[in-house]
């Protein structure tokens, strides 16, 4: 825990200015907490007006705020305005709880390969293999456990969890993070039934990853099959994603936990896919496209929304009438009764359905 | 094999009473099976009068049941009658199987490091690493390749799978098992939409697990973003299950396999989730609250109930009253032609849907 | 890379003829790619007569094609006639892309327990733990970091992926494959809840797997609680497919990413399961069952089809009705409000639903 004064707190965050606070040198911060937790000397942060009276109550040395919100807040507590509430929480999380570095050893317990290229101030952990001819960027952790095969290519930067897997020509761009159990290059699912049986399709892809990119544990990503699985920049996935051969991934895409993309899937720029989704394989969705959580998806979205449902292809305005219909559905064998009654009356008689 | 005779069998299970057995010394069993089984000297069981009719054309040695069913069964059948029949199976299940019992040596292929604490008779297989300041209890099996970062605590009798990976600060309580290649302690899924990216937001809570949990293969539990994610004592999770940042599980929870909960849910005591289940981010279920296996959830329900649907809450119940009417759906197109039809005739004009 | 010239490639596949090419010792191939890929010395495919168009102004040297689709070509394209285009083009891609030979050296890094057995030939790479009693088959590769308990058998001819955990007592037959971080043998999910907490049912079967099966990364696999988890030959499953204890399932089963079976599912032979399908404890599929991908199965079918849906049990036809109505339950109360009207003016006083 490094104290620090809510001075130098202040000066770390461009664009900010502190308010109520007429001795900041004096005011010392060892940590970042919520509002309303039980604890001293911490800095929090109001995200919404909603949070208003609970900043009020807050026994927090100093609170992060927006503009807008600062003067809803009582005169007696001390505040730090500035451009971005989240963006200067995150830098000031970053500050207390400085992430790992690097401490450039090769652990005697890891197998290299003499033809593996590890790069400057690189830190291998223990029961590490790296294969033949694959290379590993500068100022990168791999963590105990993991397997690279051969040919794999991971650039300046990464952190790669314990346990992670690489199957071989694996390519991986800079900054890249994963946790742990991943699965990178395994074989995609392709296979000819034909004689009585499902004949093997080699799968002879690479997975190719940009840079940026940040995955969860226990994910998986295939290899082509004749061509490469991609996934663009800044994309962020989170636990248990499942990426099918041949997907094309753009850049700045989030995947929350358990979705998978079957097949030769296309995702644009931009998009967000919920959690427990399934897209069906060769859909394609385009940049900002939304999939909300629990989703299944049959057929291309044409156009960029927020799409929900199980099929249904609904938008988020469709879904919520398609939600007060649900009462109606539970009893539509009574409301059929009630054609079957008013047609009996009018004398029509309807088809047998 | 353990051969036992019928009598030290009986005395092991506390209340239980022999029937249609004169000489239960000479009666010797050396497993448990399932009732048909083509075998022989073993012991089985039968749960419900479903099985009456199997168990009088069983070849079972003795077989255990309640003194209720006891009378249905044929006389000629040694029977060992006991006030709660699955318990006394698992225990003689657990007599004929038992458990490996650590060994108590620590692996000289795995490194454990210097200020690491291993607790009086832990096995520790192979090619496990311990990081600085981890604490491991007393009579543990951490099984092979198995990775603990730094500053994890691991309480008494733990049984970890093999390649199981905790990251730093994990906090589990005693007699905690899981399987292989699960993963604690990865970073949540928090991001800032801002400058054209995602930046990550630090995750650094961490995972605390109380006592008696058991975990299946290939599951994940994150870490909080800044306060932890908690799971109480007594849960049991099947493989692939998925725990967000912040969750905070009760006490005796099963959550079946597949099924995750997404971001900040709150998951009351004894409350069940059946498998492939989806649960949306900051929803809470109070004690008791049952969802049915594949269910879907994008809104906290208000009471203790069996929930079952695709977001579509309803109770299990009406449920059944929806299952009924997709025939109806299916042609609902058929009977909205039809209100048109009376509406024609009743001169009535509709708007336009 | 091979350099082959396409005389020698016609005479690798049965039953074939070439077109087009006066001068085949002088066309050499180096490699397989998709039709329209901007490379050259490639040999590509049409496998439908939608991309004869694409075959027509492809840069291929030579295209692999049925004899239908061949007239259909230009005629400056050489063109293989095959009798079955995709294994022609399986079997090339097989050609170019040879699968790594096991080399049948055993890491010195690995830890093979004296009483194991280890075919001839047979590879073992880093970090690998093999125990006591366990027997691996000939031409096997054991991949870096697989940890494999006692009493395992694994057939003649594997491939065992990075990090793949196999407990004890484990069986599977010849030529099978696993991709990384899979886990067999795990502990079924079984408790008996009495006296306040879910009690343990020891989970004393096995996992006993068939020949030529294929698994992806990230599977489970579970043994069985008194008897086996089963299954038959020539099964592929995709990546995080999880099998819960005792199902029992058939040969050539297609499971595809995500999805799971509950405990006690029964499937028949050459039952294909989409992505994403969870299928409820105990249920049984029949011979050819077809479960499109993102279904959730609550009863069995009781006759061979392709079922869709979310419990809905509905056949594709009756599925594709019920996509057509969607729009009609969205505006479902609109409708009920209509048959209200109608109601209104003859004079019926419905219940009140």
């Amino acid at each position: 825990m490094k104290r620090t004064n809510l001075s130098t707190i202040q000066s770390l965050l461009e664009g900010s200015k502190l308010l109520n606070c007429p001795h900041p040198e004096a005011v010392e911060i060892d940590k970042v907490l919520p509002l309303s937790s039980d604890n001293k000397d911490y800095l929090s942060f109001v995200s919404s007006k909603a949070f208003v009276n609970e900043a009020n109550s807050s026994s927090a040395a100093a609170i992060l705020v927006s503009e807008e919100i600062s003067s809803s807040i009582a005169a007696n507590k001390p505040l730090i305005v500035v451009p971005h509430v989240e963006l200067a929480f995150s830098k000031m999380l970053l500050y207390f709880n400085p992430p790992k570095e690097p401490n450039g050893k090769i652990s005697p317990h890891s197998v290299v390969h003499p033809t593996a290229q590890i790069g400057e101030n690189t830190e291998i952990g223990h029961f590490v293999t790296v294969g033949a001819n694959s290379k590993i960027g500068k100022n990168c952790i791999i963590e105990d456990g993991v397997k690279i095969e051969n040919d794999v290519t991971i650039g300046d930067g990464a952190r790669i969890g314990m346990n992670c897997v690489f199957y071989h020509g694996t390519v991986i761009g800079e900054r890249f993070t994963v946790f742990g159990n991943s699965t990178f290059g395994g074989d995609g699912f392709g296979f000819v039934y034909a004689n009585g049986k499902h004949n093997k399709l080699p799968q002879v892809g690479k997975v190719v990853i940009g840079d940026d990119v940040e995955v969860g544990s226990n994910c998986t990503v295939d290899r082509g099959a004749i061509t490469d699985t991609k996934i663009g920049n800044g994309c962020k996935f989170d636990n248990m994603v499942h990426i099918a051969h041949n997907c094309v991934v753009g850049n700045h895409v989030i995947i929350a936990g358990q979705s998978g993309l079957a097949g030769s899937v296309t995702l644009g720029n931009n998009v967000i896919i919920g959690g427990a989704c399934a897209i069906s394989d060769h859909l394609t969705l385009v940049d900002g496209t939304i999939i909300a959580g629990g989703s299944s998806l049959r057929t291309s979205p044409k156009t960029k929304d927020v799409y929900v449902g199980w099929d249904l292809g609904l938008t988020f305005p469709e879904f919520q009438k398609y939600r007060v219909n649900i009462k109606n559905i539970v009893n539509l064998n009574k409301w059929i009764k009630r054609i079957k009654e008013l047609e009996k009356k009018a004398g029509i008689e309807g088809e047998d359905i």
